[in-house]
């Protein structure tokens, strides 16, 4: 729904003393339409448990369905990683290229020698935290006649370097 | 445009058999004023091919225009690459730091050799992709009384990494 | 305020030639309530000079107190550094974790020799420009039921890589 049609009918009724020569009468009249485009927005967490340690999960079909269920047809939409050790980025959904991120994140922040991070005490997640950074937090999608808009190969991932726990990852849409 | 100001004029007609000693008549009500912050939003393509195959271009004025087409005067500008091997960045307008950002990116994700990378099956721009991931996809820029909120030396770029062909940057404003 | 309420009362006065038998009459018609949510907005600039070159400041607190401060009980939260050599990300608010983020930025992007940089003619802050682009310049959060949706351990940071002077943050709040 794009807007909000309103369409108003105003009932005059006459309440003072009738005129002798005709009876009470009733005025209907058609005020006007009121065309307001509401603000409308959704909010929904998404779980996940990863298997392995790092993982890349396109959630692109889940984004899109909440976007439909929203009903915003020109908006936002705000997808981000709830903990500090993920990430959702946009990028390409091919295996090899996955495997290249995995290695590449690997090199820039070595989860190993653990000892390495003032961070490691009692944990060995330090590393993770690195990676989320370049990876990035969050993305911003533009929500155009009710879709995604998309380029031609972006593709919505959650990007796991900590896992095999329970972790979310928020979706807020807001438009009209 | 701050918000909608609507004017409704409502006429009232009698209808009805009228009183014997006057004519019909005709009410003119002024039913007042209605101010209502519509949300307003504007999509836009931008299209660009560069000469070069890695390319910074500064895309500032043609985001300030759009800003102003859109009439927002307080609200978000969603300026994001439509292509994963491409970046919409924030940074400073001088040369010598673009290529500094070149010859850093080119260390962190190198290009060569085009074999170390498993993406890089029929293709060569897995390092793209990686340059992509450190500038970023996107920006969200803050609209001021009509006017993308800048600080002294921000400028709004489109990084590309893998050109040469035609590609294109998504500008999203939503506000009122 | 979740939405705006707006009440009108529609009074006719009739004003044409009476009726004999009765006295010039008031009618007060109740027209209805409107319920309109509308768009709300804030923007706000924060303050910050930093003691040392490099330095993380948790802005959460700040950032709080005006999304409460804007009313917005549904909406997107922008905050970015204005400054191109600062950053501003949301990660661990750990001591150990921020030591460590400070030498792996130093490895990624060193900040001597100075001369390697040709950004540094009369600078040398090109490190800075660079550190900022892995850690970030802008993140969106959410506004859900009047507060920022946070995972359990989400914190804003200010992030200077090349302070001792004054710099600001833009905080800019929409939403309904």
């Amino acid at each position: 729904m794009r807007g909000h049609h309103k369409k108003s009918l105003l009932y005059v009724t006459r309440e003072g003393p009738s005129c002798k020569d005709r009876p009470d009468y009733l005025w209907t009249i058609r005020l006007e339409w009121f065309i307001i485009k509401v603000m409308k927005s959704l909010t929904k967490e998404l779980w996940f448990e990863t298997r392995k340690k790092r993982e890349f999960i396109n959630i692109t079909p889940q984004v899109a369905d909440l976007v439909r269920e929203s009903g915003v047809q020109e908006g936002l939409c705000l997808v981000n990683a709830m903990h500090i050790t993920a990430s959702v980025f946009i990028n390409d959904d091919e295996g090899g290229l996955h495997q290249d991120f995995d290695v590449w994140l690997e090199k820039l922040a070595p989860h190993e020698p653990v000892s390495a991070y003032r961070h490691n005490v009692g944990e060995d997640n330090a590393d993770a935290h690195m990676k989320r950074q370049i990876m990035g937090r969050e993305v911003v999608v533009a929500i155009t006649r009710g879709e995604l808009h998309f380029g031609p190969w972006e593709q919505i991932f959650y990007g796991e370097f900590d896992g095999q726990r329970r972790k979310r990852v928020l979706v807020k849409i807001i438009g009209e």
